[in-house]
């Protein structure tokens, strides 16, 4: 008899999001008078960039005809997108080699492959609050979780204390979902401890586009000895408005060494072995997100949905409800007011206002307490939002 | 101090295909006066479908406007898809809930993540010659790998003993490499087999398209009880010409249950937290595939191919050497001529005719002293190979 995966049964039943959307469909059905205006999810409502769409159709045209058709792609990525991605870092003053950057399909996919470089015995600790799949996708490999709370006291940027036990750690900057992110002198703590420990930092840099502080580096690279201890995951998801379309990287440097192995080479053999490369289509369309001209165009949707926190923001503050992020990120982290139960305010503010959030809870123990908005909606939808739950509150 | 996987130390150095195409490469620098003819790596040549890339501009135009943009999609796939994947299997009398149907980028990306649904002590059973990835990817997960030899003898059609101690099994027919297919009747005697055993089987159905022989099924599920034992891995690579532009799914039948789980479920656990769906316009793209105007075109160029696989054949006939596929398939298998090591043959082929295959002991110990053709070629490029290896043998 074959013996199913042992460790799926620490999971809980359903991925956060697949029952906030339940949730949401389930009222939807009971109320079909009530329009539901969806903070929930961050997911983008802007199109792509002219130059994207213009990459795209000349790739579509190319696979169009004998001549231009081409087949299996590299399993790490063609190199005009490595090479693409290689600039972008350039242009902070961070050098890669294309062979350390790694094309995929986006962060999502890319969480759920790394953790096959790792043993199952290394302890995995999670900055907390967090996206459920740090979390997830170790549970289900057998690793034992290591919450590293984030709190109100420590504004959310929990630092490596000396009793921190853990082989593997993920840290997301800016945060998702409290929007908090680490300035240079506090990430460089991280990179000091893991260098001193031999820990693996899987950062996690989605959101690095709506930075605005000058302090908050963009890659964990910008640190001085980062290379020798982190793997960076890349998405053009937000900063390019690629949730539907797809694109990512991984960057693993070569001088990243553990047990004498160097993780670049080990995740070649990964990759060459466990896929099949990124669509050329896919890729015409990221080379062309991130070039000088693509990255222009994305910062008007940027743009947009920083006004959406701004508006949004407005009324927490007239309201006296406490909050993180709205600034360097699309997300805007708030107390809970009145009902501490985060689920339980996450179905009051549907019934009553008709506005669907995410409750803290989903993403960890310290989360309880506190409601993460997301502010990707239209600015029609977020005036209508602000004016809601500026008569809930 | 972080543990790396101890199991990638149980892989060989390189991906067979990474190999072959790292000696082609390096005979090409050395010899920039020669041309290699590439009968190595099965990558088709001919373009994408006129269906297919109307399909692609449509989607295209769709992702620039913000009225009819789309977002994240749902991780298992797109109804649209799973329907179209659903109506291919209905032509064939197998029906399948679309739940059961699980959209992706092909079965080389499934291959890497399919494991996880099963605990590290299964025995694995191979049919070999194999894709390696069955094999690589297993060995990554620290399981126990149980070669099924094919031979000349049982026609590389192996079928279970009594004497098999294996809980999963993979299988592929048509087979890569060896164009072997498993007609329905023996077929069955795996079905049955894993039924009365509790085992599991994962079958891989990339090349039904070229079938051609009205005994072989082309879906498992064509057979009795296949449903409560199998899943099944399908691919538009070689169907629709797809190896660049990547679209495939992956059926995990609801009665598929084992130690009192559906599969089914699991999948939905691994596949909703470890990716994060599909590209909307790769969807897109296989539902126009998959539609009967699709298929229709695709048809022209698997004749193309079929028709390149006559001509190579006709050149081993009349030097008698011994072959199997070239029918049902668009890979040839033949006895190395000679030297029977067939990485020595690899060489001698590639230096003496400029024809590069892939050496039949890449895909398990028993392909030793064979080698596979494919036959994706340009019908220019074949016929000129086809001359060279007249020469040649």
């Amino acid at each position: 008899m074959t013996h199913i995966n042992p460790y799926y049964s620490r999971l809980t039943e359903s991925f956060l999001f697949y029952e906030t959307k339940q949730r949401a469909a389930a009222f939807e059905a009971a109320h079909p008078e009530r329009r539901l205006l969806r903070l929930g999810i961050g997911d983008v409502t802007l199109p792509l960039a002219p130059v994207v769409v213009e990459a795209l159709h000349r790739a579509v045209e190319e696979q169009a005809r004998k001549e231009s058709f081409h087949g299996y792609m590299p399993e790490l990525g063609k190199d005009f997108m490595k090479r693409a991605a290689a600039a972008n870092y350039a242009r902070r003053g961070v050098e890669l080699d294309p062979e350390e950057i790694f094309i995929s399909y986006g962060i999502g996919d890319d969480l759920g492959a790394i953790g096959g470089l790792f043993a199952r015995e290394n302890r995995v600790g999670v900055v907390e609050p967090a996206y459920p799949a740090y979390v997830d996708t170790n549970l289900m490999a057998g690793r034992e979780i290591i919450p590293i709370p984030g709190t109100e006291e420590n504004g959310f940027l929990p630092l490596p204390g000396p009793e921190l036990r853990a082989e593997l750690v993920y840290l997301c900057s800016p945060n998702n979902p409290t929007g908090a992110a680490y300035p240079a002198s506090r990430l460089q703590l991280w990179v000091d401890w893991a260098n001193a420990h031999g820990a693996v930092l899987i950062f996690d840099a989605a959101y690095e586009a709506f930075i605005t502080q000058a302090d908050v580096p963009h890659s964990i690279y910008e640190l001085p000895g980062a290379k020798r201890c982190a793997i960076e995951l890349f998405s053009l998801s937000k900063s390019a408005g690629f949730t539907g379309t797809r694109l990512g990287y991984t960057v693993v440097p070569k001088v990243l060494v553990r047990e004498g192995k160097s993780l670049q080479s080990l995740w070649v053999r990964n990759r060459t072995t466990c896929t099949n490369g990124v669509s050329y289509l896919l890729q015409r369309a990221g080379e062309a997100a991130l070039s000088e001209e693509g990255l222009r165009q994305s910062r008007a949707n940027l743009e947009v949905y920083r006004e959406n926190a701004r508006v949004l923001t407005s009324v927490l503050n007239s309201r006296g409800v406490r909050y993180f992020g709205g600034e360097n990120a699309p997300y805007i982290w708030f107390r809970c007011p009145g009902d501490p139960d985060s689920w339980r305010f996450f179905d009051q503010l549907m019934e009553k206002a008709g506005i669907v959030g995410t409750p803290g809870a989903g993403f960890g123990a310290c989360g309880e307490g506190w409601f993460r908005f997301s502010c990707f909606g239209s600015p029609e939808d977020t005036a209508e939002a602000a004016a809601r739950l500026m008569s809930f509150l």
